[in-house]
C-alpha cells in the first residue's frame, strides 16, 4: 500500500536482503528493519515488530530460509522450525507457512536448502498478496450488498477490531482488504476502530494504515464496542482472524468475542475475513486452541510518545499489580455470519468442506 | 478505609475545610486537594479529581455550600446549582444530592444558607457512608450465597469492570463494599479487575483500593472480560451503577453491557450495586439517558507514570485522529440478576416499588 506517495509491503525481500516495518514504532514512526538471521526473525515476530496471522507467516518462511544460510543441516533445519514456531502459539499461519517451506527444501542438498527456502518464503508473500486481493473483492462485495439493503445509508458504518490491514498480511490486510477494495471502488463508508488493548493495534495500526489511504474513520476504546451497535451505528462488523475451527470457531484478538456478541444482541452482521491457510481443520473443539499468554507489562504499561515527540512507556497500575494477559479469544461460530476468504463467503460451518476442496 | 494505616475518606470535611483526594493522582501519590471554592468544586467534578456516582452527588453538595458562601442569593443559590449539575450529565446521584441540599435550604434567608448546606452535605456524606455500610452486608450475603451453591470453591471469582468502591463514594463504595465485607468476614476470594478505557479506573483505583485492603486481585484489559467468562474463571459479575430506570435498566460505565453480554452467555450472575439514590424513576426508556461524551483525547492518550517517576502522558494514535468517546453505556435489565441495594437485592423489574416505599 501506498504511504506519502511510496508503495511499502510489511515485509519486502530483495537480492536476498529481507526488511519488515517495525511495527512497535508505529503510527510515530515509519522505519524499516533488516532481518539478516533466524534470530533476528524470531525476535521480530515475538516482539511484535511483525504480527498478523498472515504476516507471522510469511516471516516465518523467511526466517527459516535466514536460518538454512546459517545452518542448513537436517538439525539446523528442525532447529529452525522449532524456534519459529514457538513464538507465538496461538496463529494457524505459522505453522502452516513453515510447512509449505520445510516441504519444498527437505528433500533437497544441504547446499540448495536456503537459496530453494528464500524462493517458496518469496512464492508465500506473492501468494498472499493475490489472495489477500482476493478477498477484499469478495469481502467489497459483501459490504456493497448489506449498503443496498440497508437501503444506501449516506455511509456504511463498519466496526473493526485489532488490525487486519496490509501491516498484518503483505500487502492489502483481510478485513481492511474489504474496506479499502470497497472504498476504492466508490461505497460511501466509515470505520469504528477499537483501540485493541493492550498493544493498541487499533490505535497504532488501523488507524494509521486508514489515515494514509483516506478512508474516513474514529477511534474508540474497546469497551464502547456494545455502545456503538446498540445504538444502532453500526451497520457490519468485518475482523480477522488467527485460527478457524473445524466448526467454524474463530479465535481472534483478544475482545473479538465482546464485539461479536454485541452485533448478535443487536442484529448487527459480524464477518470474519481470512485466508485459507488461517483453517485448521484438525481442530474441532476451540477449547483445544492454545492461547498465547503474554507478558503482564504490556497491560501494566502503555507505550507512546510523550508531548516531546519521544517514545515513552508510562506506568499506569500499581506497584505489585498481578496482571493476566490472554492476546486472543474465540467467537462461537453461532455468532459469526460469514467467512470472506480468497474462495468466496462461507458460513461457518461450510468452510471445512470449501477448504477441503480447495485443497485437493 | 485505611490506607497504610491512616483511615481516609474520599471527602473530608472538618471545621469548613472541604478536602478531597485526588483521585488524577492515584496510584502514583496520594494526596488530598481543598475545595476552597465553588469552581473549585465545579472542576474536580468535570477532570475527575473526583468521581464514581455517589462521591459527585456529596462534592455537589459541599459544592453547593462552598458556593453559598460566595453568594448566598437566591441568584447565587440557582448558579451554583446549574455549574454543578452541568459538571456531569449522566449520574443521578448529582441531581438528587443537590436537590436535597437545595431543599434545606431555599426557606432560609440568605445568612443562615452556607452553614446549612454545609451541615445537610455532612448529613448526606454520613448517610452515604451508613448505605454503602448496609450494601456491603447485603452483597456479602449474595456473594457467600454464590459461593455456597458453587460449592465452596477454593476461591469465589469475581469480576468487577471500574471502580465502584470506596473511591467513587465517601467511603466502602458500592459493588467493592460487597467484596471487602464479604472477604472481612473470611469468604476466600479473587478479583478480576477490568483496566476501564479510557481513564483506567480499574487499573489505577481498583486495583490500588483492593491491594491497600489486601484483597487478592488480577488486572487484565477490558477486551479479556469475555475470554474469562467463557473460559468459566469467573463465578459472578458485581458493578456500580450510574443511574437506573424505572424498568431496570442499568447505566455504568462505558463497558459494562459487554461484560453483561459475556455474563449472560455464560450463564454467569451479573449483580449491579447501588444506592436507591442512583434509581430515577422518572426515567423509562433508558434512550433518553444522556450518554456524557467526553474529550477524545482521553482516548488517544494515556496518563502514566514515566520510568523516571513522573507523571506524563503518552499519545498512542496517529498525530489527527478523530476519536469518539462515550463515558457510559446502558444494560437492559434482562442481563441483570439482581440490583443490590441498602435495602436489600431485588429483580431488575421490582426497584422502583422498592425504592417507592422506601421514599414514603
Amino acid at each position: 500500500m501506498k504511504v506519502g506517495g511510496r508503495h511499502y509491503r510489511s515485509i519486502e525481500h530483495r537480492n536476498g536482503r529481507v526488511e519488515v516495518l517495525d511495527q512497535t514504532r508505529l503510527p510515530h514512526e515509519l522505519r524499516q528493519l533488516e532481518l539478516k538471521t533466524l534470530d533476528d526473525a524470531v525476535r521480530a515476530i515475538s516482539s511484535l515488530v511483525v504480527r498478523g496471522a498472515p504476516l507471522i507467516g510469511v516471516t516465518a518462511a523467511y526466517g527459516l530460509a535466514l536460518g538454512l544460510r546459517e545452518d542448513a543441516s537436517d538439525a539446523g533445519l528442525a532447529r529452525a522450525i522449532a524456534a519459529l514456531t514457538a513464538t507465538r502459539p496461538t496463529a494457524r499461519n505459522l505453522r502452516w507457512a513453515l510447512e509449505q517451506v520445510a516441504a519444498e527444501v527437505r528433500s533437497l542438498s544441504a547446499g540448495e536448502r536456503a537459496a530453494a527456502a528464500l524462493h517458496a518464503a518469496d512464492a508465500l508473500a506473492e501468494a498472499d498478496v493475490a489472495t489477500n486481493a482476493a478477498i477484499g473483492r469478495h469481502g467489497a462485495q459483501v459490504l456493497r450488498d448489506l449498503w443496498q439493503a440497508r437501503g444506501r445509508p449516506r455511509r456504511l458504518e463498519i466496526a473493526t477490531h485489532c488490525n487486519a490491514g496490509w501491516l498484518g498480511c503483505v500487502d492489502w490486510g483481510t478485513a481492511l482488504a474489504a474496506i479499502y477494495a470497497a472504498h476504492d471502488s466508490g461505497l460511501p463508508l466509515h470505520v469504528w476502530v477499537n483501540e485493541t488493548r493492550p498493544v493498541n493495534q487499533g490505535a497504532r495500526l488501523t488507524a494509521w494504515e486508514l489515515a494514509a489511504h483516506g478512508v474516513p474513520h474514529t477511534l474508540q476504546v474497546d469497551a464502547a464496542g456494545g455502545h456503538r451497535l446498540r445504538s444502532g451505528q453500526v451497520h457490519v462488523c468485518i475482523v480477522g482472524t488467527d485460527r478457524v475451527t473445524a466448526r467454524g470457531d474463530v479465535c481472534n484478538k483478544i475482545g473479538t468475542y465482546l464485539l461479536a456478541l454485541a452485533a448478535h444482541d443487536n442484529q448487527v452482521p459480524f464477518y470474519v475475513a481470512l485466508p485459507m491457510s488461517t483453517y485448521d481443520g484438525t481442530i474441532e473443539n476451540s477449547g483445544e486452541i492454545e492461547i498465547e499468554d503474554r507478558s503482564a507489562t504490556e497491560v501494566t504499561h502503555v507505550w507512546g510518545r510523550d508531548d516531546a515527540g519521544l517514545p515513552v512507556r508510562v506506568q499506569v497500575a500499581p506497584d505489585g499489580t498481578r496482571a493476566a494477559n490472554p492476546a486472543f479469544d474465540v467467537t462461537p461460530a453461532r455468532l459469526v455470519t460469514g467467512l470472506i476468504t480468497e474462495a468466496g463467503v462461507y458460513a461457518p460451518a461450510e468452510l471445512g468442506h470449501a477448504a477441503r476442496r480447495a485443497a485437493s
